[in-house]
């Protein structure tokens, strides 16, 4: 059986860490961002140095293949990767890893002269963090991105993803390029790190994931009365901040109490209007974001979401308003793809579970047009999109063999 | 008896509501913005139009004045007056209304040849609204400004005292000569709008303050983990926003159900990082202010508050952190000035009420040098900080009227 280079590997993963790498520990990359262009610059180097083909897309995905320079025809290719943008102030681990593995699998294979049926190639997907728009890379590959919204992707602070693409060299007029053609792609196999702490209490080397949540993001808007702070009446007091917390408070109980087990739920953006001390806050925004891996329980909890805020807001003589802002739905991984995983633990002796991915994957977008599944590591303590983020190098290591195994088999099945 | 012209009063208002307004009505007029220092020129021009001598302080503060031409020694003066400057989207009355009808009064005793015993002005002071320190120019004149946090004073938008005045023309180090001289101010009288309900409801049209309350801020911090909002099991959150929120609703019913029945209380800013939707607020920032007219309850209110957000830090897994960002006193108005006023209402027909101000106001430094006293008309609706903020026009007749008697009654005393 080969097996990959654990030093090679954590080489590239330590130089991969330096692009965007803060003082403190940890990194900033976002996609199109300088350090970003340098990383992609290196990675392009390293795909033709372990004797593989380079190309990048259209969308600005990069990609690393043997037997294959392009998804213009020919055989269908057995596909991996992840990406190489981060969060702000993100680890070194999370996207970066499933390239680096994928790419450390595939010089194996081409070192060692393994000969597979069908071609392999490895992937770095756009702005999978979503600066600009979530999962960008992917979708355009798998004809998911809507290419009439392009115009209006932007980031948060208003830089748009037209000009940050042309800043880094390249024509948002090539986007549509990305799309794959049908049949291009024989099945896609993502590496990751948990970004959970399942794995690591349950002392399992490599979880299975069975499917990637949908995740449902609503901007959640209480209307108040901006009144003195010191003059009106605290019984007559609209305050949309009050109303805000409310929601929050009962939002984060219900998701809890009636979810499915497997539901969560966030606030992390809220801004409060006008945001004077001695002024009474005349409106709220929130952010409210509900993960799960059953499309009819988000559902079903967006639905009583927004009967909350109504029941709020009338409680307290506001008005609530719920704008959905995006809803992805659960994807489901392929039967065959799990099989295959599992049986490359059994092979190489790790233990394995299946699990749910209760974050978003590059890889729930190729299931819309290919067999897609992913391999989770375990993270460290369960921390992720923090700079702390780390998981065990061995553990790095046996993920990245198993990664290795499952290729072999979707490439000769 | 002599009477004000409303005519001139109503005209001059209208024409200083023109500075810095806005398109939907109401103003913004920030000190030392280019509406505000307008709004200054033109009405050095209105004080000397008047037959009025006028001067400028080192801090700002226009002054027109009848018997007097400046604080340096001299008879003490009995002075009047209120600030130009508003809160962002305010209302065209909140300060303005002090300073027209101060300025109408002299202007009428001047153009009556009423003679009075003692010299009279008229005050603008600066930065009222404080966009760079609360009640600025009141502070300087009254000597109870901290000299040395000059070069620290800043906007929340970070820009600095020192920056916005010399771009206005004037030179922070002379800040400290507007202090007055002992004894320079033989009483102090504003006028000003209510702000809140409670005139108009009791259909009352003259408010005799006795006191103004005192207002305490203070910088409520819950620090928690950032985490993956996906991954990160709901039962081991550390949500910093969830402990702000909790805060918020306990804190406003204890100072309700707790507080003297005067106290009100509002949080008006509130600041959630890293602010990301998939991002576990690891930290929640909140101004918390309360007021009371009591020192005795707002001291135990703060600490209670203090206690309060121990409590929900340690129940949430959080650490809180409470700050004191400032702290006025509550401010009593003399007696003497409450009689007079009362008096003028009497020979005028009007109705009034003792109250105390929710609101803080110059008059409260003044309180510290002299005997100082302050009149308020209705407000409709009670609306104010607001850009439909409105008293009726001879309301403001009326009031105008009975701070005409009050400051000739205190001229002569």
């Amino acid at each position: 059986m080969i097996a990959i280079d654990a030093a090679r590997l954590h080489r590239r993963l330590d130089r991969l860490s330096r692009f965007g790498a803060l003082p403190g520990g940890g990194v900033t990359r976002h996609c199109w961002s300088p350090p970003h262009e340098e990383a992609r610059a290196w990675l392009l180097e390293e795909i033709r140095g372990a004797g593989l083909t380079a190309w990048v897309d259209g969308a600005g995905n990069v990609f690393g293949g043997t037997g294959i320079d392009g998804f213009g025809g020919g055989r269908p290719a057995v596909l991996t990767g992840s990406h190489i943008d981060t969060v702000p102030e993100g680890g070194t681990l999370d996207g970066a890893l499933g390239v680096v593995a994928g790419l450390e699998c595939l010089e194996t294979i081409v070192r060692t002269k393994t000969a597979t049926r069908r071609p392999l190639a490895v992937a770095a997907w756009s702005d999978e963090e979503g600066r600009y728009g979530s999962l960008f890379g992917s979708r355009a590959f798998c004809g998911l991105l809507d290419v009439a919204k392009i115009p209006e992707m932007a980031a948060v602070d208003g830089e748009t993803l037209v000009s940050a693409m042309r800043r880094a060299g390249f024509d948002p007029a090539r986007i549509p390029e990305a799309k794959a053609p049908p049949g291009a792609v024989a099945a896609y196999l993502e590496l990751h790190i948990e970004q959970g702490p399942r794995l690591e209490e349950a002392r399992v080397d490599i979880g299975v994931v069975e499917a990637i949540v949908g995740v449902r993001r609503s901007r959640v808007v209480f209307h108040g009365q901006a009144d003195h702070a010191g003059t009106t009446p605290m019984e007559r007091r609209r305050d949309a901040f009050l109303g805000a917390a409310d929601y929050a408070l009962q939002a984060r109980e219900h998701v809890v109490t009636r979810g499915s087990g497997a539901s969560v739920t966030n606030i992390g953006v809220v801004y409060v209007h006008p945001g004077a001390s001695n002024i009474v806050p005349g409106r709220a925004e929130l952010v409210h974001e509900m993960r799960d891996p059953d499309a009819a329980v988000l559902q079903r909890l967006a639905t009583d979401g927004a009967a909350l805020a109504e029941r709020v807001a009338s409680a307290r003589g506001l008005r609530a308003e719920v704008r959905p802002m995006s809803a992805t739905t659960p994807a489901i991984c392929a039967t065959r793809v799990q099989e295959a995983i599992e049986r490359a633990c059994r092979a190489l002796g790790l233990t394995s579970q299946r699990m749910y991915s209760a974050a978003g994957h590059d890889a729930q977008n190729l299931t819309a047009i290919t067999d897609a599944g992913m391999l989770f590591v375990p993270s460290v303590g369960g921390r992720s999109h923090r700079t702390d983020e780390t998981s065990d190098p061995h553990a790095i290591e046996r993920g990245t063999n198993a990664l290795l195994q499952t290729l072999l088999t979707l490439a000769d099945a």
